[in-house]
């Protein structure tokens, strides 16, 4: 299969994630309309997503849930699950790593890493953390896939080309400095400054 | 000024970012396709994104970087600064205020809020936390704008709400939950699993 559009891989997530919070409250179909509400963007936009992944339905009650939920856990997870490490656990580190916990069965922070001698060794928000210098044993053992990036900015450039001589093929970097790998690394940067800036810019525009 | 669109408000506070730390090593000019690579986007991109902000340059040494800096500021920043509060300071808040702590001096998080009287009247990484029951009352004191969401998802919808009733006019959510507030107030999601699960998507499309 082709690989979707970012912005549809982003909003299938967000759509899953809004779906399985129906589904736990005992909900079993939604219109593609209040789908779109839910998210402020069009039935349109809805409908067009779940087309690309082949999802459509001639139900009059909208569409089943469950069944929507698998489709987009097909797309989205791997068949086998991947792993994935949080490097650097500091307060970000702990956040993100409490804030996984358990949400995804195919998509799982199995080990942390860190230089501080306090910190090794340790189970920390329910994960345990590893040394730096056993980085490469650890990615081979648990076979590490992902790396989250959350160390202080001096330390991401050196860290990442580490990630990526252990053999990891995705980076989600959270650090305030950009790192720079081979093309053949899936890379995502998100910085703080940028979400909060955007708010800004729109207040400001309200004056 | 009309608004900017959305993805070329994120890029000029990328570029801002980025241009800062040319500064800070002493650089004084940079081509566009310089500052498109180390953001691997194409040149022509930034030459439009610059274009809508109203920058050329005729300099054959590429665009003036100080001079690029003050207008990103005069578009992005407002003129009287932005105060900004945390709502919520367990991990991910703490992150959040020491991340930002000093980046931007027009939009700085001047106020914590929790409802642990453990952290009540502490400074945390370098802010005040004051109590949820003096939300309305510091927001006008210190004349807060902006709301940055980090607590608990239970709370999430019922806090955003607070906000909004004592005046905040933008919101930066990040729980797991999305919050919904009348259209006239600039709010922002943002899910780590989205950033997480893009990763994986990509990751997976490459075995």
């Amino acid at each position: 299969m082709k690989s979707l559009p970012e912005k549809t891989i982003e909003r299938l997530s967000v759509y899953r994630r809004t779906l399985l919070n129906c589904l736990s409250r005992g909900k079993e179909y939604i219109y593609s309309h209040e789908l779109a509400q839910l998210h402020n963007i069009t039935a349109v936009q809805v409908r067009r997503d779940l087309m690309l992944i082949g999802y459509s339905t001639t139900l009059k009650k909208g569409y089943d849930l469950k069944a929507l939920v698998d489709l987009i856990g097909e797309i989205l997870d791997s068949p086998t699950g991947l792993n994935v490490a949080v490097v650097g656990i500091g307060n970000l580190g702990r956040a993100i790593t409490a804030y996984f916990k358990g949400k995804r069965s195919r998509l799982q922070i199995v080990a942390a890493f860190d230089t501080d001698p306090e910190k090794i060794n340790r189970v920390i928000s329910g994960v345990k953390c590893y040394s730096m210098n056993d980085l490469q044993q650890i990615i081979d053992q648990k076979n590490i896939s992902i790396g989250i990036l959350t160390v202080p900015p001096d330390h991401a450039s050196k860290v990442a080309e580490a990630l990526v001589v252990g053999g990891i093929e995705g980076i989600l970097n959270y650090t305030s400095v950009p790192v720079n790998v081979s093309s053949d690394i899936v890379l995502e940067n998100y910085d703080m400054t940028t979400s909060l800036e955007k708010v800004a810019y729109y207040v400001k525009q309200q004056f």
